[in-house]
């Protein structure tokens, strides 16, 4: 349980053997960066247990918290048109509440309902754990926005999947975030990821 | 097999979750660094498949090469009463080949030999695939020296031991190695830390 809520507050995420979660020169038509989608194949053509750490990575959320840059490449005054990387149907299905600081309205797409909050992680935190109706927060992504939740003590599991590839270089997680102990609970592995879980603190 | 030699290189080390090998303010009393002692908790009290993947690290190697770093904490011409961090009998009991800039005669403690080698890594490998004969040869450590032998392409199989703690700084493992494919062999995990190893390339 989380100090500020009662609510579970997880997060998953894929990352390089050096610690990368996203490759260089991320852009809108990039926007893993370099060698980024090299994180990302366990999913797209999992083996082994992969479709089973996918399944309940899917099924837990009741909403999540994502940074700016992971909804849009946009920067400053909000682009009105701009409504996500996904699609008609993000794999989101329930309220996404994103980070930034600039004000906007609620923008529906599909099922999923994007809310931007303006007044910081705490905030964001609470709003999202109202709107889990007792299911957990995933904290989405991008490295940043989980650097400070980590750094808060907000995380509560810590889902790595850990792909097997060096990046050199990219967006590094745990950048900032200084000493941690961490618990592992599972651990298993496929030709294409190790999945890690941690309890944090 | 290694491109240089028909010997397999391995390389055995400790890690935090956040890519430290050593904390940092390395010293003659604190050779670890801050922290750096959490790394190894998991061999100092093993639990479950831990005892197993001692018993395989330290059977497993015909020669050993290591940094100068990691043999002593002198810097420039040898102190030659620093007989090395272990005591009458270092964890080795085969050749060590020690990377420097210094020579040195060769110096025997306990069962022992450590060869100071001042012509680089790949002579270095070269005499220790020879002193091995037939058996592997592992990198040691530090960071350094593992980096400079992943980057040159002569590691055949990273073990990694994933400490659960995030130290937040210290000797970063992978910086300057740069993209590079690798591919799980094997995982398994305990409390103390998750096994990975990987083969290289």
């Amino acid at each position: 349980m989380n100090a500020t809520t009662s609510t579970t507050v997880t997060c998953d995420v894929s990352i390089s053997v050096d610690g990368f979660v996203a490759g260089p020169n991320q852009s809108q038509q990039n926007p893993l960066g370099e060698g980024g989608m090299l994180l990302h194949e366990w999913h797209i053509a999992p083996q082994g247990d992969d479709q089973a750490v996918i399944d309940e990575w899917q099924r837990a959320p009741g909403a999540y918290i994502m940074g700016r840059n992971m909804f849009g490449p946009d920067r400053g005054d909000w682009d009105l048109d701009w409504h996500g990387w996904w699609g008609d149907e993000p794999p989101y299905g329930v309220p996404v509440f994103v980070l930034g600081h600039q004000p906007r309205e609620p923008l529906a797409v599909g099922r999923t309902t994007f809310h931007f909050v303006t007044d910081g992680i705490d905030a964001a935190l609470a709003a999202a754990a109202e709107a889990a109706r007792g299911g957990n927060v995933a904290i989405a992504g991008g490295a940043s926005t989980i650097n400070q939740y980590l750094a808060a003590g907000h995380i509560d599991q810590l889902h790595l999947h850990v792909a097997p590839v060096l990046l050199g270089t990219g967006e590094r997680l745990f950048d900032g975030v200084g000493r941690l102990a961490l618990k592992p609970i599972e651990v298993t592995g496929s030709p294409g990821a190790t999945h890690i879980k941690y309890a944090v603190g």
